[in-house]
């Protein structure tokens, strides 16, 4: 984010608004020749210059929010929002201030509606709360022309200050729009009556679809909690068919809270699958990173063997006291330990030859020889580990020779300790 | 369910939700001196302080509902909920009971928030009852404090009792947040308007909120229930487009909801696949345990065997006056009668040769040798079956060839018979 | 359909209804001694005590709507619906005409409500139409009863007659719980107050979830138009990104209406897919039946083998002037015109040898011998074709080989002809 | 789109408008002597019995617009919409101009409804928009017909003019079924209440439906953008889970707009793989035709194998400083550029051999022979890439021998030049 620019754009946004406050309260109460407002109208109108000088020197330095769109240069920003940038200013050039046509200056909106869109999309970490800042933006515009609307059509009360007479009127607005309608204010000519049903229909419709689009951004739910909910759900509606034991349910929920909140392996795989090939490893990488460091024999290795390995390793979680593999299963992978504690037995269970932990490996016999398994694996914990299947090892140390004898040679060496 | 926390859990959120619901009362009705209220502030804060001790003795004796998140210990106690439990109590320590600062004791909601989402997620059987719960607590604390509100900004009426009162409020709240606004109660200062839009602008969203949420609970269909509703609607337009006779489309009604009804085999093979190996060889297991412990030659078997087997036992149902399978056709399967009733047909179906009940298994003489079917099966009834398929066979028997040995022994006895 | 128990369903629900909407007017409007209303009851009665005979009967004699659910017989009946049948016809035994305890008939409705969504679920072709019936019923029930209790807190007018005092409050409900609220009628004790905010809160929930259902109802779209819709939707789409001349894009447009019209093998493949085998060949069967006794040489098959054929022959549309395939391709499959005209070319389509209409068949060289294709054929007219390929066709023959001779003989004939 | 006919439909449509406009003023306001209505309805006459000579016609010449589903000539047209326009002329034929049988003239607009339904499914560009005004015109048409329903049970007030009198039964119908309803006009006879509540149920459905049908016309996204929504979503997701560098995400972010923006290969797969053989080669063609013209090799190609290879090219996109492959990788696809520009590389990345930009192409080695990559290529910018694997290169050059000697000749020289 540069935010020399976004500091600009806020200026502007803020002077635009300004301005559009302030436009249809002077039609009303005829405010003219009120100092304070004269002032404020002159200083927008020295932003709005200035915008045109320094969007102008951004195209040039390249620096423009829009560059990716539109490309850069000041011939680019002539042929686009200059026109736009000008027009805006066409008031302050012909002193019409208090006019009718003061309302050009209205036009800057198309651009701050394109920047604040593209603000949206570009910090997508607080997108949730700029959507928000946006449809309030909106509610206030809308609720402000509407009341000054209502002012303007039943003539505003002379016994009543400036300021109550706008809380009025935006109160009738709010009470009409929300589709309250106490109907303790109410039209009384034709030409009121036909500005009313235009705020119902139009109003009516716009407050909707505010409070829509609001409730679509509160509603959003973090894609992980519905995968958590989905599983519950499902669960739930298995329970009530099937008459599960209690604890295996209470297991299977654990289950699904340990996944929703280790987040291990939560839909990385899909998220890396859709991406072109060189961003997939490097997503990869970063993700298993800090895991695979742990793995003792992969410290050594290579970034470009650790972006190779992290591609085909499939994470895979295991409840506690569940085999990986037991003595005698066909074997097709290995394993790598992220975290969790597990045990290597033999002879049917009844004698403990290991212990494995976080960094750990196993099953690489496998992957070398046709055999079956000759110990199983229980786990102790919840554990999270990757699996390295017999076809992908090979792929990978086809490339990097020299990190396959280092697996080879420590596999030798537990083989012999057997 | 840890009953104890349970129970004492329902305790803290009764007395803070009287305190929610008494503080704003005392602001405007000045209750101050009433006894009883003075009784009841005491009592809510001798169980906030009493809340401090229980919650710790759970974190040291890991009875904590929150170890799953969190941990436990004193130590993890004392950096995480504490400080909330803590600034609860302090308006007591500074006997600053009914000053502003009172409302301190709120923040006591956090904490309850937490403790009913984790039960909501906890319960999953009662889960929409929780949630109903959770959103009628929520609707009833709005309410209050918006009619608090009015009461507060249009003062109350002196000729009306204080509960006249409190209705005439809250029967403007509720008037107002439903978006039907009688208008026989308006606001007439503009202090008063402020609120109105206020509440009309908040109140409304939160009840829209609620109300959408509730509905959602309340829609939300038994998973097989819309199953089945999506498979009459495709039914009923497939009716529309092509003229089927009458008989079979009632034959195919009749089959979806023999579906629902008896539910066998419902979206088991989906829930299963999602889970991790240990736990879905289990989960298969107690939901075909029953139906496997019918069969005879299973009964003897392990439960080890039982597991590898229900893996692969695919459910299937075969409708009244359906074949299974027919003299001639290629043999790939082995089936397993759940229920139902079958006849075994041979000599182009003219001569019984034998019926097939619950436990019954037929078809297993493909298994072994490269055969056609020597006999026709027929359902009589609506059968549920389940299917072993060569591959998966071999797969299971691999492992356990005592099984296999009974199985192959009664395939050549019934084979000699014919 | 039966029409003799779907008759007394009928007599039934009106009289029950006819209870119902009595009783509250009842209650306010003191009709007691009302000649007419006393027939009215005691009509109902007697319906009642039939009704306990007549399912009773129907239940032994085995015609039970809920037989499905149940199973059938009078001792089905004893524990299951006779206890809500009699515990309606209580107040007759002992009667309690008019006092409080009449209500207990109100039960009764418990089985209506069943017997409505049974057959909302058995006449599926009027589904709609019924749940139409069942929102209106209870949307009338609804406010029937909310109407009474206004009148029963807010009094009745007494200058006003019976019928214009209903009309009033059943008025002031609809403005009510559609949230209108004109506010000409408001409450003005504590008493009503309270009864407006249940009515504000319960009304309004069910006004929307009736209104919500309905709307679901009517916007329910036939799944063959949804799918028109999506393709014509990703065409707008795709038009729009790239720059495909006109007519190709009007191709495309007419290709989706083409199919939307003709709906020849729409969504078939999906839904017979999903049945069991022997429900899924009778539906190919008579979806295809009138197709495939149009092609001559099936017309002398056996029902089993069109019902094999029939399962195997997967439906596709070519468009005017496209080739189907041309001299050269590797030739992997045979095809059935359903309906359209096709030309047989051959010298790089020079010369036109043969015409090919509904009936006809064609590519069934391929299907014998490992040649690519000896001609081309090109569609005159949009065509509806059916594709068998060799590995198909073999499977079906091997079973049928009679047919397969027929068809063999047809080949060397035209192949001759070339 | 035939313009003739459309021209005439709108002024079939608007004179249609007119008469239903016109219609219930009439009867309320009692205009029969006014002499400009007696000259528009005598028009509307005349433009209804011209419709009968114009579709009649239309069907004769086959420019019918409904010809698609109904065949065409004139006796298709008598046993169809002949029946509807002649009814809609009868009121004419027996001179019954101001009585209730007039309203037997609005049978016409079934058929309008039908033919605005065609337009809309035709003039696909513009759906949104026509359902837009198909929207409005019932909004205006129920509105009309309502306001003159209250004005004939209210009475209109005597004191005011017609339009005055008009405008206020509109504005009451609005409030009411925008559910305002600000209680300044209400029912006070027993017929005006019923009245009222047929309004508030009807009306306020009918309004609830056309909105509901509008929001979702205004919320309908380009299926582009709302697959660019959707990856940021899952983006921000991915990175609250996991700690992904800065210049990571932003890289991600970068590439999924860029895809947005140039819309590369966007979902064209799906699209043409869902259309029969016949038309996905030709829109295949037509998407890849200017891609494809760049490449200098395919320029003398004939159509014929533009099409047959664009069905086999799949779009690729590779971001800025990543590899397309690597020396040393097995080499199984060969790459066109679309645009871009690329680094050929040897000797671990040293020693640039060659600038690949839009139109060249690479990796062609690897297709005919079993080796590996013999250099590295890298893109330098963004590069849009069509991938052709070797066997679909097979596929198509078995075809098209000339080509393939073409690109095994441009090989051979290139090799030579490492």
């Amino acid at each position: 984010m540069n935010y020399k620019n976004f500091f600009w754009n806020i200026i502007l946004l803020s002077s635009t608004l300004a301005f559009s406050i302030i436009l249809p309260l002077n039609f009303i109460f005829h405010f003219r020749h009120d100092e304070n407002l004269v002032l404020i109208l002159r200083t927008i109108d020295v932003i709005f210059i200035a915008d045109i000088v320094f969007t102008g020197w951004k195209y040039y330095s390249k620096t423009n929010e829009f560059f990716f769109e539109q490309g850069t240069g000041i011939r680019r920003y002539l042929s686009t929002w200059f026109i736009i940038d000008f027009i805006s200013i066409i008031p302050i050039l012909f002193i019409a201030d208090n006019s009718f046509w003061g309302m050009i200056r209205l036009i800057k909106f198309f651009k701050l509606i394109q920047l604040m869109k593209l603000y949206k999309n570009r910090e997508i970490r607080i997108a949730g709360v700029l959507s928000f800042l946006y449809f309030g933006f909106w509610f206030i515009q809308i609720s402000h022309w509407l009341a000054c609307g209502w002012l303007y059509f039943k003539g505003y009360e002379a016994n009543l200050t400036h300021s109550d007479n706008y809380v009025r009127a935006l109160y009738w607005t709010i009470t009409t729009i929300t589709t309250i309608g106490y109907g303790d204010i109410v039209p009384s000519t034709t030409a009121q009556m036909i500005y009313v049903m235009a705020v119902e229909i139009i109003g009516v419709g716009m407050y909707g679809f505010v409070i829509g689009n609001v409730a679509n951004i509160l509603s959003k739910k973090d894609p992980s909690k519905q995968q958590y909910q989905n599983n519950l759900d499902n669960l739930t509606s298995l329970i009530r068919l099937r008459k599960l034991p209690v604890e295996l349910h209470q297991k299977l929920r654990d289950y699904y809270t340990y996944i929703y909140y280790q987040k291990f392996g939560y839909d990385e795989v899909n998220f890396i699958n859709k991406l072109p090939k060189s961003l997939s490893s490097e997503v990869s990488y970063y993700i298993k990173k800090d895991l695979i460091s742990k793995i003792p024999i992969f410290q050594e290795a290579s970034r470009e063997f650790v972006e190779g390995i992290s591609l085909h390793l499939k994470p895979v979680v295991v409840v506690p006291n569940s085999y990986v593999f037991k003595e005698g299963d066909v074997a097709e992978e290995m394993y790598f330990v992220v975290s969790g504690k597990l045990k290597v037995l033999i002879d049917s269970d009844q004698k403990e030859i290991a212990e494995l932990n976080d960094g750990d490996f196993f099953g690489e016999i496998a992957i070398f020889e046709n055999i079956k398994r000759t110990a199983s694996v229980k786990a102790m914990t919840y554990c999270d580990l990757y699996i390295l299947t017999k076809q992908q090892y090979s792929k990978v140390t086809f490339k990097y020779p020299a990190i396959a004898r280092l697996i080879e040679a420590e596999a030798k060496i537990r083989k012999d300790k057997l």
